[in-house]
């Protein structure tokens, strides 16, 4: 028995769960946990010689519903334009897998799930998580799918980094790997800009220390903050002047107040109102932690320069856009610099985008075609 | 009389304020505001042709103790690099003048301020302020000091809106303008940014629909994560990158908790922590909104070509930082280019500081000579 992996479809969300009980996972801070699942979603079908396996790595706050009806806000899948049926990533070809991440909150085991020691939700009791733990568990998954290599690793932004993570510590079970708009480390921005989120959600009188769910409260007015600075930072200026300019809500006249005068005040007021629908308050405390506390920069060149019989066989696909400033074109080219000094195969493209950092969700047809033109050639040569 | 001013030393801030009795302000947004008094700080001396006269205007978040000790923080004035005997506004040669802003929380009439309709702190009774409010104010206190003409008046950020209504409105009365990291409009993220601040202090229990004071209470934690997230936009990327890195709080380990780990994290909490000492949760609602609301796209280029006798005296300087990205190089372009279609005089020029827009406060010595320069050059041509 590789492992005591119990696989069954879920009782609350419309996707399988991995159960793994019994099994201890080491987390990077120490900590054991116990009795953990993996919620996931899969589309297409596994072939015979499950060699067209491609796992989505998610961002920070998506989940495993990439290409179906979200069971919560009832809308698409949040990669709904990439994935399916004669979609870029093309699932009448490829068997896509992707799980909601480790401390997540679309059903695998995070702070707001019950801590087993005590039947309580977790909270601040749930232990810290790393990328590398995220990576750890998926790899839990894909072992108890019985799948030993993945055809690609693909993931944007926080999955991007769990790219990454995938081919430090598993190159063997990886084929081809597409990173998007991602960097070797996370930067003193982005750390401030999550920083801010965190505190917003502390400050909330509702967070109660993080023991909200045992209270039955939650603290939804942080949390909606913390999603609107963040959201910001997903836009670029010329996106946001170009969509909402200095637009007024109703006819042209401003309040003298307080109210969202200018569209973009009610926009982002409705994009922190329909998040908290959707999201954990602890679960995104975790999440931005895991990314702030990412960095590859001594380990990522060491592990490609020493340990390449593991990895040069991967080919790596490197995507950035030109108005992403939260993870701009220079972080991604240093990884291809790195891949490049170790005569790694890497290609790398940086696609022209006035949509900032959120082009990866966006309908962007260079990015389509780059993903698919990526796919399909690797995929050929592979069954060649 | 030429207003019922009255001007004595404020019994609670070391310095003057003027009161204005029995007059009424009218407000842009119709509104008449009674019984306001403004806080100013004055340096230097005014000559007996009263010539030397400057009139330097604040930007967000400071206050008219420009260059001597903040009463309330014991620190330096926010601008005593620059002001002061022999620095680059020389108070051996200027007199000069800074008020607290209308709406502000340093004394000047604003929503921390006693009603006087019902004798209790006005929260959001008090009324909507614009740039132009401010402006209209500052001119009613030139006017109690009795001065016809400032030799200059001088405004970074916020500040530089006031110039640019200054030129718009009284163009008789100055002579020259330094305008510094401004813009014609405030832009779709700035308003972002504003409004996500916002956000924060009304979501804060403690702000009690603006009533705090009334209840004894202050919404800190909300004012807090507003001015961490303000504070980051107000540096670049690189100087966060440069003074802070990843570098960690304590030795090389992280706590894997929510702590401060990073040094920028516990900088952030710090300058929220510190602001709230000083500033008035109301009156950041009212500054910010009055920034977002300022737009002088149109008047300003109308005022230029048609008024043309009224303000073709003044000699404009317009300067900005190369890593300022909330008024960025070419938003103060947009000014310049106006003033040159028009044949005023305009001196323009990007100084080169990797600070973000936080340069205009820091240690930049083009700033300096630049400012020193042009104030020096227009001050002997006056005299000549």
């Amino acid at each position: 028995m590789k492992n005591k992996a119990e696989i069954k479809k879920s009782e609350i969300f419309p996707c399988d769960v991995v159960l793994f009980n019994n099994i201890n996972l080491k987390l990077d801070s120490g900590y054991q946990l116990e009795n953990f699942q993996i919620h996931y979603q899969t589309y297409g079908k596994l072939n015979k010689y499950k060699s067209n396996a491609i796992l989505i790595c998610h961002a920070l706050t998506a989940d495993q519903f990439v290409a179906d009806t979200h069971p919560i806000t009832k809308k698409n899948g949040w990669w709904e334009n990439m994935v399916g049926p004669k979609k870029p990533i093309d699932t009448d070809k490829y068997f896509v897998i992707c799980s909601n991440v480790l401390g997540g909150c679309i059903g695998t085991t995070g702070p707001k799930e019950l801590n087993p020691k005590n039947k309580l939700p977790y909270g601040l009791e749930f232990p810290a998580i790393t990328i590398k733990d995220m990576v750890k568990a998926q790899k839990l998954l894909i072992d108890a799918l019985e799948i030993e290599e993945l055809f690609a690793v693909i993931g944007s932004s926080m999955g991007a980094m769990q790219v990454l993570q995938w081919v430090i510590d598993y190159p063997l079970n990886i084929r081809n790997t597409i990173h998007i708009a991602g960097a070797l480390k996370h930067s003193t921005q982005n750390i401030a800009f999550h920083e801010v989120g965190r505190q917003a959600i502390m400050s909330d009188n509702n967070w109660y220390k993080g023991n909200y769910l045992r209270n039955n409260l939650k603290p939804e007015r942080g949390l909606a903050v913390a999603r609107m600075i963040a959201h910001i930072t997903y836009l670029s200026e010329k996106a946001l002047h170009e969509k909402f300019g200095r637009k007024l809500q109703s006819k042209d006249l401003i309040s003298f107040g307080f109210d969202a005068d200018f569209q973009i005040e009610s926009y982002l007021r409705y994009q922190g109102q329909s998040f908290v629908k959707r999201f954990d308050a602890n679960s995104y405390l975790y999440m931005t932690r895991a990314m702030d506390y990412f960095d590859v920069t001594e380990i990522f060149p060491k592990v490609m320069k020493f340990n390449g019989i593991d990895n040069d066989h991967i080919h790596h696909c490197i995507i950035s856009f030109t108005s992403d400033w939260l993870f701009p074109t220079k972080e991604n080219k240093e990884i291809v610099k790195i891949l490049n000094k170790e005569g790694k195969k890497v290609s790398f493209t940086e696609i022209e985008s006035d949509k900032g950092h959120d082009s990866f969700l966006l309908n962007v047809p260079d990015l389509y075609k780059t993903i698919s033109g990526f796919l399909s050639g690797n995929y050929k040569k592979f069954r060649a």
